[in-house]
């Protein structure tokens, strides 16, 4: 499975992408990614290596955004834990989770009862490694199971940590497809969690290989922009050098986040909560999984708190599979690639692709004709009449009935509560015999 | 009963009609109507002679409607099927039902085998022939019951149907009664199908006698179009004939369809869905049977799909007893005079009337003084207090204090949840009192 | 406890209240209130004695008031009823519900039949004396409890009461208490039962705490306009001498009634039903318990019925502890200090004085910052981190999120879902840190 392989099939577009997504966070899986240093550059390399068209920012520690400040810089070389017989407890070679996110660099002997305040684990989940970080703050420490840690006795110990945090950049990706329009539909993901498969590569991996998907378009109706950024900070960053540009142009978009397990399909409000995006998440859902989860504002976490901050209010929505901060293995070490899987993560890029599509492809369509347009005469009724047929008459009568030149064809699969490409895959015939006509492209 | 002893009775209007209306449906019943024809003709002949200001009109075979043309004229002579024996196996002389709809003429000799695809039956309801036509595609069949099919034995079948199809004209029936004001309400009922009671008769009959019913009153405040069309193609010449007009001058209207039984009420809504028609039909039928059943518009069927198409746009919803496709008799020779009973038509002409009374009498009311007024000093609190006698008091109190200027009383009696009726009964002491005024009297 | 004891804890504003309200409400009790009369300006003397800048007004029968007229003062100096022997039956001395409200003069004997039309009692509620009026057709009536009626023999009885009716004066009485601006809040009770706690005392007990309490704050913001009237026919008095001051300067209030036991919480709408003080009542009570009962406009029955009629439209909402009408006591000798409680007035005068904060408190806050603030290097983020401060940081970063500029602190108490105080208590240190200002002070 690679890139060229893939969407080749026009019956089956999303053939192979799961198990394509699935090989990349593989790939991607090792690398110790965390706000800045080389874990997230070497991340952007892959990614290049993918869409060469990517292109690479830096900004400087220090550097202000809004209220923000970069902050310095964050290396790990090695860390590790050892008793006083040189037993090595953790080593962060063996798992990137077992050093707390930016830990200053340490190399001290100390009790147990000392070590203790420095180390993280779960009593609820005590074979599972935690994921902790200390951002702004400085501090140090090791994340290990709750059942290894039961068994540390007492003693001394010798912590270890090569780090170094100075001042350096903070990076972030960006691509721009161009369409025919400079409308824009912005895609977010983050590239700042260590080894962890659904709050994180799953991000990333389908917002690439929708990039992929979005290059095979011949004729892309809006320009895409898919940013690659570590999170909170690097949305903030991003917006305070693009909030102009975005604001007059973002037609919708949406972040991608939690979207790579089997176990449901979940929606997030923008703050409005009625956007353009929140109406189609919300539709391809509907169509997917009725009893699809849905969350409200309250429940945010991931970067649509900066995109849809007041004064900031772009329209963005989110489609997840479970949500952070939902599923048990959140931010542990049990969030890997067992809980991700091909088949969830080809559910999460099929449900942002038909979003997409209904974005590509709505428009306002108007009958020619007053009064129900004679579709015998034109051979539009089927010829045998099956309960299926029937069903689909009764949907392209209903969609015929709305198509007053008021509502897009997306409003119309609201209005007659069936999918958009099922509507849109109707229209055609319709279009073609001159009874529909294109009222505005909405472009 | 005839029509001179209806509407005569004041305290109770409706006596009768019921009876009236089940006597005129078994006098057309047996004729057998199409979409254009002489059984049309003759049905038309029967209305002229109870509403003589009934105008007939005629639109030749071929004449242009939107998108659609008027077909040509269908006279079926006989039809019958008979097998080597000379048996006669079914004939239109029997049961209209037997001939499909618009069946070309035919005369031949056929096997079992070839004969089957030109029968109809019903597996589901074996004892039940099955309406079917044929208009936009030429073809011919007989249907019968399915008990009957299963008797049929291999061998040679003598099919005959005296029939002609050639161009001639469709005809439809017109009524105005003039009322104070231009503004019109607008009744619409089809004359195309032969013998069945509810999804045909029983809308035609119901018509006639709200036609009767209307000519009765002294001041009716709106001009009343009532017209008998065969069901799509007549609505849509109709249309086409009159559109200016009616999109200027409509008021209100409903669709009379199904009529007549007893099982339930119904409701189908405009495309808009909250026109004044939807809520004066909504109110009538939630004081008649709050558990009326509401279908919603894409369960539409009947000449709605014109009337309220776009760039069409009428107020058109529809009153019905049970609803088209919904009772297991409809389309099949089930649908007859015990199906669609008197009580079942005088129930239906009374949620009709009600609605129409509703239009007639509503109004603008306006308090002339401020606060509540002193209602004892006018000896307008009831002087033995009951508990009915309180209900009233406590109404006429939540009446008058939606009487400000911009509710009309069917708004009050939506806000009050009463019937339109006895808000009406308590404003008039109200009215004589001079503590109501007539803010706008909405003709 | 007495006045100038309460509200002297910052920590616990309410302590002492019900049981201060309770004290006075039973030095109120015996006094026998009516329409007008010697009772009612004792009960306004005992207030003034408590708020000396109360106003009393006195308006001359016979004055007209919109459609009304101010009836005759009514005076009763005694009532009784005796048997032959001389056994005294019942005596307005005992309890001033014995005697119907407005009676006229009586000294006669009559036969027990006779006397049977002039007494009232409660067949299901035994021992209840009940409360019976007849202001506006002059007659006379005892009232006694069921269980006595039933043990008076045949015979003759004495029927004496020495009452009088003629012209006078009605009284009421009016306290401003200017603010900061001449946008005014509103509060109303009545003073014209005799001897019952809920439905008449607990209202102007809990009011005179309102007015105690707002008159420590050091800057209302609101000018507060509380009137103590005889129901309907005092607030139509009133309004015709202020309403147009009125329509243009009130911008919330409420009405005091049946605000003392401690069954319930209730609220009954205006008739608008989505004024602010609607809004702040159903928030309030949201807050004190999710189960209040909510009443509509149908249910109305104090004088919401004059402040919110057609022309006077007032933004008039009542927060209630048991709504009157409901509780079996209602306008009996139960409706007695046993049944309204020191808790049940505090819990009464808290809800009023936290909508009245409401109102004082809120403004329109805007983040100075674009994105979400960084919290941690103010400090703002809790040192230590447990379930209720995790909880309080979400409410805090949710709290932020709405601070667009548009919506109130109120509005975003609404959208958030937390209480009111609670958002101003967590926005005081956001506004210290200058991340958030004053747009605008709704004032």
């Amino acid at each position: 499975m690679n890139e060229s392989t893939l969407f080749s099939d026009p019956d089956n577009p999303d053939h192979g992408v799961g198990e394509y997504c699935h090989q990349l966070a593989h790939q991607l899986f090792p690398i110790c990614r965390s706000l800045t240093g080389p874990g997230t550059r070497e991340t952007i390399t892959v990614l290049e290596g993918i869409l060469p068209e990517l292109k690479t920012h830096s900004v400087a520690s220090g550097s202000t955004a809004f209220d923000w400040a970069v902050p310095d810089e964050w290396t790990i070389i090695a860390a590790y834990l050892e008793d006083e017989a040189g037993n090595r407890i953790v080593d962060f070679a063996n798992n990137n989770l077992h050093v707390m996110g930016y830990s200053e660099p340490i190399d001290t002997w100390l009790e147990l009862d000392a070590l203790q305040k420095h180390l993280h684990s779960l009593p609820d989940q005590p074979d599972a490694i935690p994921y902790i970080t200390s951002y702004y703050s400085r501090n140090w420490g090791f994340c290990i199971t709750d059942d290894q840690r039961k068994t540390l006795n007492a003693g001394k110990y010798h912590a270890v940590i090569k780090s170094e945090l100075k001042p350096g950049v903070l990076n972030y990706a960006e691509l721009i497809l161009p369409g025919e329009t400079n409308r824009e539909v912005f895609l977010s993901t983050y590239i700042c969690h260590p080894s962890m498969a659904n709050n994180e590569l799953s991000g990333p991996v389908v917002a690439t290989a929708l990039a992929l998907w979005l290059m095979t378009l011949g004729n892309r109706k809006f320009t895409y922009r898919i940013i690659f950024i570590p999170e909170t900070i690097g949305s903030i960053v991003y917006l305070s050098k693009n909030l102009d540009h975005m604001k007059k142009h973002t037609h919708a978009g949406f972040n991608l986040t939690c979207i790579g397990d089997d176990r449901a399909y979940s929606y997030l409000p923008s703050r409005d909560g009625n956007t353009l995006s929140d109406r189609v998440a919300k539709h391809v859902l509907h169509h997917i999984d009725p009893e699809f989860a849905r969350y409200n504002w309250l429940d945010r976490g991931s970067d649509e708190r900066q995109y849809c901050s007041p004064g900031v209010d772009l329209p963005i929505a989110t489609i997840m599979r479970s949500k952070y901060g939902i599923y048990p293995e959140y931010h542990t070490s049990k969030d890997d690639l067992t809980f991700v899987t091909p088949s969830g993560l080809q559910g999460g890029f099929s449900a942002l692709r038909q979003a997409i599509e209904i974005l590509e492809n709505d428009f306002i369509p108007k009958i020619t004709v007053l009064c129900e347009p004679q579709l015998g005469k034109r051979g539009l009724y089927p010829s045998i009449s099956t309960k299926g047929s029937n069903n689909r008459v009764r949907t392209m009568m209903s969609l015929i009935s709305y198509c007053d030149g008021e509502n897009s064809l997306f409003d119309i699969s609201e209005l007659v509560g069936e999918p958009f490409h099922l509507l849109q895959e109707i229209l055609g015939p319709l279009i073609a015999e001159g009874l529909i006509e294109i009222s505005d492209s909405l472009n």
